[in-house]
């Protein structure tokens, strides 16, 4: 039953997807709960392209970060999409970035909030929430918080989508703290990832709830690949890197607070955590991956702080069964919280992400297929990548049946500058780049982590680039060519 | 007398330049006092590149940033540099760099510190520190303080520069505060410019002090060149901006803090705010030069805080003669705070800093000319054109009489992504890129920004990047042929 999870004054608000739908108009700016495909809007994106087949409708969608339920290639399909930001995921949505149809606007995932509280791009004009229930507390979001916050606090009107197949023992899993406004900000209180500086609930004003829409659609389960040797092998580069810090000195047995990007690579790294001697982790991160409840469950992770979770169906099964014991054990906050510079920098995080590529002088290329087609965005690497206290990248070291190389003599595009990247990983090996000028990097990053095959090509590269001289030696007519070669030859080989 | 600057007990520690130099063993890692050519080690810098004519000596030189009275130089000249870090502007130095001769680190200002505290790249073996006084407070630097509170609480040997020219009334114009250790590190309390949070002197152990050299050479004058008809155009079009930005309500008439970059270029843009109507104006900044003293003058800035003073003779007299006067009204800061992550984005800056080259699309090349020679270094502009509020990144047109283009397809060296450029502006207008995907970004700043003789070739560039597609349209074999044609036909033009 539904009417539980609602306070009786609103129950007048409940009523269908469609007639949710009706209370938009074209040109108005949505603000969606959903990050990296957890706790998104379902009903209401399926309902809009509804109606946009029998209407023009054209709007701009603010998310947390990628939805689920294929909503934004659907929505991209009905041509309701004029502008999207800060992230995506989705195949037909990314054709339509790239054909230049959609404009999408890539931001750092931290920044998103403090645009909208300086009025760029408008005002919100209706926030579109999932949560578990309604309570006197407030808003109780599901599987992530993402910019819900935010929205909630200043969108015109709100439609709620309960969702009522997640467990109304949800409620406590969440922490809500936005930044006050400028000036007399005063400092974010947190100093660790346990931390409980906010309420369990979002505040709304009961006034602009405008709808609300009962589901029962699950999140998308995750779509992570389970660890193969190449990733194994990045993990234990990974891993006996970590080991040699603490051995130094550099760090205490229970390292600095870890963060892990979304994806394959980054959920391997930290699967492999598991084998490791390492104890008493804490993670501080955007997204918590099924590797995050194994770190908990085999003890080794005493508290992860994120803000979504997106596990596969069967360890989203244990973790509903078991959610009293994880609930102590994880908190979610506003993706402005959980990414916040102020507090990566405080902290002192380890950041864990996944390159697309990586040039001789550790430049990383995370979004850019080729120099010009978008993935999926930078997402929160670069709140971490900066203001973290060690930048680690991770990369398998080819791709396309070895066709193309991920080390390349100057990246198609950055997304991270070297002044953000310590360490370069891949299955060969692994580049210690911290305190390196860029001509010390170069030697490092071609004989530690690019594939054997391309070897002797960056090195002559390097060898001739340095003759020409300069800080950062290019020779700039080569400089791309490499993918230029790819995008001709379909391969990056003969060089 | 230099007598009363320091306490009798430390008398005896009192030597000659030479003397203190023999301190020095090859290999060892040299913190040095100084930023932007203010405060900086003068002595012994000297003398150490007189005791290498007659022995190898190399060392690893950290300072806060650039160094003055060709102190750079000299020790370039003389061989002695093998590492240098994070900062430097000197013309032999440069060669040295970009002939692969000094490997040189470029670094965000703010983490020079934060390295140094994590072990990279080792243990300060001798911190060499120019300051006013020694008293029962501690160390009084001079006119900066970059990261000489860092190099004195890690280094083994402290060596004091007694500068006996400087008044001792400098006491007082310093905060000192160092982020503690992690874990536990605590919020750093400052919520405003002005806010004093630490002590008036750098703490120190009386046992490390190993040599007082006494010293009366001082800071090289500020090389900024006045205003130029172009300048003041830049001036203007950024003073319209705010005065907008005010008059749509995203920012109160006393603006957010202030931050502007070294040079001609920011230096015209602060002067040009004398003839505005702004009032109660604040700076949070690395560095002032002359124009943070005519906004003090006029009244506009009711407070400024950096790291460092950087003045024109006449107006560096008149600052000493009115020391009392600007005390009350100014705050020197480690730079690790001035430009910490967490204060940047707390205060909402607004960042101004220079850009040598930027894109159609908004990324920024600070550093390196046609991709590969360092002309400086990153600096701070890094800290605050990321964590800040608005970033402003400005440039003439055009360069070497019209022969190179300042707005080019795409740039031969990103310093800064497009995430963190807001707003572009050149002597011919201003971009304001907030909100804009990378299509909807290149038509503003090619007709906005770009010098008229260009605009036509980055049309039909732009045009034909758009019919190959992508997120970020380009040609990669064209885009960096705009510098590979100015390196062959010293010019830009005719594409």
């Amino acid at each position: 039953m539904y009417s539980e999870r609602i306070p009786p004054a609103l129950a007048g608000k409940v009523m269908s997807a469609g007639d949710a739908a009706s209370l938009f108009r074209t040109g108005m700016i949505i603000g969606m709960s959903g990050f990296t495909r957890a706790g998104d809007a379902k009903a209401i994106p399926r309902a809009l392209a509804e109606r946009a087949r029998s209407e023009a409708l054209r709007f701009t969608v603010i998310t947390g970060a990628s939805l689920g339920n294929d909503s934004d290639g659907l929505m991209a399909e009905a041509g309701l999409l004029a502008r999207r930001m800060p992230f995506q995921v989705d195949g037909t949505l990314r054709r339509k970035i790239n054909a230049g149809e959609v404009m999408f606007i890539d931001q750092h995932l931290s920044e998103t909030a403090e645009q909208l509280r300086n009025g760029t791009p408008g005002a919100i004009d209706i926030a579109v929430i999932e949560a578990a229930a309604i309570t006197s507390e407030g808003i109780i979001p599901t599987m992530s918080v993402g910019n819900s916050a935010s929205f909630v606090e200043q969108a015109g009107m709100i439609v709620i989508e309960l969702n009522a197949s997640v467990p109304m023992a949800l409620a406590g899993l969440h922490d809500i703290y936005l930044p006050q406004g400028r000036p007399g900000r005063q400092p974010i209180p947190l100093t660790s990832p346990e931390q409980r500086i906010g309420t369990r609930a979002i505040p709304f004003d009961p006034a602009r709830i405008a709808a609300i829409v009962v589901t029962d659609m699950p999140d998308s389960p995750s779509s992570v690949l389970p660890p193969d040797d190449e990733t194994k092998a990045i993990a234990g580069h990974v891993i006996r890197f970590l080991e040699a810090e603490v051995a130094a000195g550099r760090m205490g047995e229970e390292l600095a607070p870890l963060q892990a990007g979304i994806g394959t690579i980054a959920n391997a790294v930290l699967h492999g955590l598991t084998q490791s001697s390492f104890r008493n982790l804490t993670m501080f991160s955007e997204v918590l991956q099924d590797s995050a409840i194994e770190l908990l469950d085999s003890g080794q992770l005493r508290f992860a702080s994120a803000s979504s979770i997106t596990l596969s169906p069967a360890m989203n099964e244990k973790f509903m069964r078991n959610l009293d014991h994880y609930r102590s054990r994880i908190v979610l906050r506003p993706q402005e919280i959980s990414n916040h510079p102020e507090l990566v920098r405080r902290l002192g995080i380890i950041a864990l992400n996944t390159a697309l590529e990586f040039d001789l002088y550790g430049n990383v290329n995370s979004t850019h297929v080729g120099g010009t087609h978008m993935m999926n965005g930078i997402g929160g690497s670069g709140d971490f990548a900066r203001n973290g206290q060690l930048s680690i990248f991770v990369t398998k070291a080819a791709a396309k049946s070895g066709d193309i190389s991920s080390v390349v003599p100057m990246v198609s595009h950055v997304d991270h500058t070297e002044h953000d990247v310590d360490v370069l990983v891949t299955e060969f090996g692994l580049a210690d780049l911290r305190g390196l000028a860029p001509r010390e990097r170069a030697p490092l990053i071609i004989e530690h982590c690019a594939h054997p095959d391309y070897r002797p090509a960056l090195r002559d590269y390097f060898a001739r680039a340095c003759r020409a001289g300069g800080h950062t030696p290019h020779l700039l007519p080569e400089a791309l060519s490499w993918h230029e070669r790819y995008k001709n030859d379909k391969t990056m080989r003969g060089h």
